[in-house]
């Protein structure tokens, strides 16, 4: 087991002794990796475990985050359940991870010790293919390791944020710029850019009408985004009209409730350029999403789901040359593009901060439909420390 | 009924009889508007009655064409079956026409009488939406007038090109340009132009690899057109391969024949920056055809269903940032510029040419899968006047 962390162990290990006095210095702390594990399906409904895990082998390209916070992302709970298939127990769940590092293997250029870092969904890939090369991590052709639930290349397994520690390739791991809290900047890493990567790819901004459809955690962040981009309309999509208030305060100018307006698709149809949905329901009045775009009218999907989409007629793209996408997290360059832009435009998150040691009641909550928007775990250890 | 024309009546109807003397002496010939008529859904059996209809009310703004020849397209057969909802009958469909310009309305400035012209599957818009003056005419915000099978206006119908005389608006009818006979330009101005407009949209060119499924009328014009634009690799996508040495001759470089070659999806993925699928069967391997594509590829969808779209679950989207989209036909501009390309790129679309008096023949043929790959129906007596 490769948890404890010396001096002593560091300086044996190292074949330039020289150069890593200075870090192991640095990092002379010695901590365990503890965090809420999954055990099985079960774990879903409130049942992680807090317990210890073994991170993935060190190597000079990693990074140690001491957590202080971590985003709940509806992802947590598809693999909590298996929902996307067999999941790898014991799992430790958590891809919006906040903190800072504390140990900063020697090939890792952009971060250094006690910088305030973030971690993603993403947290490896083969840095090689077509795809990172071009800085399209999350597509990248060999597969994308998770930042939990996933193995990497040795072998080990990759461990999430709902945890005192948490171990990356540096690659995967972002500064967090000043004027952002941790707390804040937590659900951004995955919520947060799973929505700016598509609004930013398909021209959100001056000129162009865009929708959210879900008012969650990933749509509350769609609508913060659109309306700071500049667009000449945004509009909130969801089922009912109770988020209708906090929509607008969001950045909504106008709201659909596809339950209770009737006749919404007619009403609003061709009004909009671009459309991301951050939902993921079978059900989805998909046909009527489609009647909201305009000629050329992109929809694209974030919202991953656990079963098909409903069943629809080419004809409604085919007839105004529409088009159906996907797109999936951000890569490392649009977590850092949307850091810097979040603090630009004095961009602040709905978020609901809760102890990390009520981790098991939070995840109930978010699948009761009670969070507004996006629940943050703080460890209040470390958080405490550093004051934040 | 307004169906003959003469030198006296055209002198009477008109308020500037300087300006149309000339017009109306050079198209002072009596001609009746015939055609092949379905009457009801057997129509499409091959059961259509050569007769007269009445055309469209003429207007400044039409021309009339003495039809040559008319491809037989796949969505004349979807129409005589009321296949895409209640035809209007009596209907005489074609909506790739061509032939000579012999009555030209005075507001009418880029047709003169006696050109070669042509009339794809639209014969009228609003002109006026943002679409329209865009040049987006297929995507009228105020609805399409089809070539056939629709109603102009005034409440008078449209009729298309399985006739000896056709009218349409001016605006849809495009000038033939020198170097491309009629018999090879009528297909391509439906069933060129619908893969000719995403093929350029999409960017096919020096540097893409594009697919094409299904190698039929429109596949055919998908390969032509695909290696005529450069990319750098055009593949040919049918069940079978059948058709492999004909698509070899069109331009395919390579050939995936679903039905035949096990694992053809997982051998050819992440191949293919864009396809374009001519094909509108609900069984297709859409799930298959979405593993061909290059992260941040395309697959564009022309084949017109009666049906539902297979269902497919949007990670298949989503894991590559693909997009699935529709394109309807092309603008006049998109069919010039085609047209261009094509005496440009000597491009020879596959076509046997069938005398018009053959139609019902020639429908059920191409029901059965026989066409190689487009029918062109040649009305004969005209044709022969003018010798093409």
């Amino acid at each position: 087991m490769q948890r404890v962390f010396s001096l002593t162990e560091h300086l044996k290990k190292s074949s330039n002794p020289e150069d890593d006095i200075h870090k192991a210095k640095m990092s002379a702390q010695q901590y365990t990796f503890q965090g809420w594990m999954g055990l099985d399906k079960d774990s879903v409904s409130g049942k992680m475990v807090w317990q210890e895990f073994e991170p993935k082998t060190w190597t000079e390209d990693d990074v140690d985050i001491k957590v202080t916070h971590c985003g709940i992302c509806g992802s947590d709970l598809h693999t909590l359940r298996s929902g996307w298939g067999p999941t790898l127990y014991p799992c430790c769940v958590g891809h919006e991870v906040a903190g800072t590092a504390v140990k900063v293997g020697k090939n890792v250029k952009h971060i250094k010790l006690g910088d305030r870092v973030g971690l993603g969904a993403q947290a490896g890939s083969c840095l090689d293919c077509e795809e990172c090369v071009a800085g399209l991590e999350p597509y990248c052709s060999k597969g994308l390791i998770g930042t939990y639930n996933a193995k990497y290349p040795d072998g080990s397994k990759s461990y999430g944020g709902y945890a005192d520690y948490c171990r990356a390739p540096g690659h995967f791991v972002v500064k967090i710029p000043d004027g952002l809290t941790l707390a804040e900047a937590a659900p951004m890493l995955c919520g947060g850019v799973t929505v700016w990567s598509p609004l930013k790819k398909n021209g959100a901004g001056p000129g162009k009408r865009v929708g959210i459809v879900g008012i969650g955690g990933l749509g509350h962040f769609g609508l913060l985004w659109a309306k700071a981009l500049g667009c000449d309309e945004v509009v909130a999509i969801s089922r009912t009209s109770s988020k209708a208030a906090d929509a607008k305060k969001m950045g909504a100018d106008r709201f659909i409730a596809t339950d209770e307006d009737e006749g919404w698709a007619k009403k609003n149809s061709r009004s909009l350029d671009l459309i991301v949905s951050t939902v993921s329901s079978p059900n989805m009045p998909l046909t009527g999403y489609f009647r909201l775009l305009k000629t050329y009218g992109q929809f694209i999907q974030v919202g991953a789901p656990e079963d098909a989409f409903p069943q629809f007629n080419a004809m409604a793209l085919i007839g105004k040359g529409c088009k159906l996408g996907g797109s999936s997290i951000g890569s490392p360059a649009d977590i850092s593009e949307m850091l810097e832009f979040a603090v630009q435009h004095k961009i602040h998150p709905f978020i609901q901060v809760r102890p990390m040691k009520e981790a098991n009641q939070a995840i109930r909550d978010l699948e009761s439909g009670k969070a507004r928007y996006r629940y943050v775990l703080r460890n209040e250890k470390h958080a405490d420390e550093l004051g934040v």
